[in-house]
């Protein structure tokens, strides 16, 4: 990617994750963006809405599916200035994932058609609780 | 499978969906049930937050690899009695998804230990938006 | 796809599979294809190269992998007239796979960059020992 | 993993390699292994019966999932002591494989009864080629 960093800054990645409502309503942060590793951070506060069973604060795995696919799309991101299509998507759960999490995610391959991106999972107590890769278009859209 | 019918009516797997938080917070419907095909269908209305981008009606990635989960993990509810822990979870995208959506969740697998199912996504206009495959611990809990 | 299909016998798609040094390796065998379901079957006979461990008839899962991978690209090749490249590709291993191997690889999405093909593979026993699905890109090569 | 490591050399790793008539038939060899790091290295040369194409050394995606499934295989085989099941396998597809490979295994998770394995494949000029991850039964056999 010779391409000049499309986004370079936590607020202009934040604004663009709130610009989406669906991101928005489970309460994702922009933590770090590193372009020369093209990686991001994202964050997710757990909320009594998120849990898998009521007052556990243990993260349904569809949340973390969807902390995974928006990470994953933003280390992209931040190489194309836009969110991408995700092509499809794998998130292996390790552990229980207790209360906030967050997501580290790193592309391992931003072809000029097809982007791949590895994402690493961690919850408050710093363990690892689940590992995404994602497979997204190259085309912001 | 030789066990009965642990889950026999809709009203018993609503029951199940609502006592999950993240469930509840998405809005996710039992549709129907069918132990001879190892099947549920679970539907999940189309709000402003799912939205991938707003007032565009097209879901959110993250919500559908959540309904994919839930009803993947449900078809499993219905021989076993109580929800059981994704092992990992594979998403492909295939099309916009606009509206309204509705999983079909079929057993491929239902072994002593490991649960494979295969869910099918279609959107408002009948289209195959996505396709899942969930892998299960079959140990409820 | 609206095109006229561009492989239309087995004999032809024998000749593609042949083409190809690492399938003939495995002694894959085009069995049938099907363009109004968008399908192939390919078998690959049991061999003691392929064993997982000696004099047991248990193919490895690396072969029921490059089976499955073939089959699926197949499935566009009969629509496409030669092998695709794989993005990438899942393969969930169902139970022991014992002796000569069939694969029915049947087309979910043939879109205009990308596509995606399931894989359900049985054994000589007719059970179903694996299920896999790829994707594809759409550019002959 | 508190258990003392079930293999420790090489020479010993290759041995568990070659009882495998398909992995001997692929001709892989052990090139390294760190019980530290949860990590092997295994590789793979190029013969003429491993090419995607005739005489284009560029390897078959088979030959490439079958490489990822035995290094992350036997990344839990240096714990465990022998081989165990693939439960299921993911392999993204990056760039052209050309000539000799060789894949890096590294365990992300070894629980009770399942494991996850990452595999970064690299080819004769070093570039990455592939990945692949593995979820494995923790019971060998």
């Amino acid at each position: 990617m010779s391409a000049p960093a499309a986004v370079s800054s936590i607020e202009r990645l934040q604004e663009l994750l709130d610009g989406s409502p669906f991101i928005r309503f489970l309460g994702m942060r922009a933590i770090a963006l590193d372009h020369g590793r093209q990686e991001v951070v994202v964050s997710m506060p757990l909320t009594p809405d998120h849990e898998r069973h009521p007052a556990t604060e243990q993260v349904h795995g569809g949340a973390i599916a969807s902390l995974i696919d928006v990470a994953g799309d933003f280390a992209l991101v931040i190489l194309l200035g836009g969110a991408v299509p995700t092509i499809n998507l794998r998130i292996d759960y390790l552990r229980p994932a207790i209360g906030d999490l967050t997501a580290t995610a790193t592309v391992r391959r931003a072809g000029r058609t097809i982007g791949v991106v590895d994402v690493d999972v961690t919850d408050r107590s710093g363990r690892l609780v689940a590992v995404g890769r994602g497979c997204y278009g190259m085309t912001v859209g």
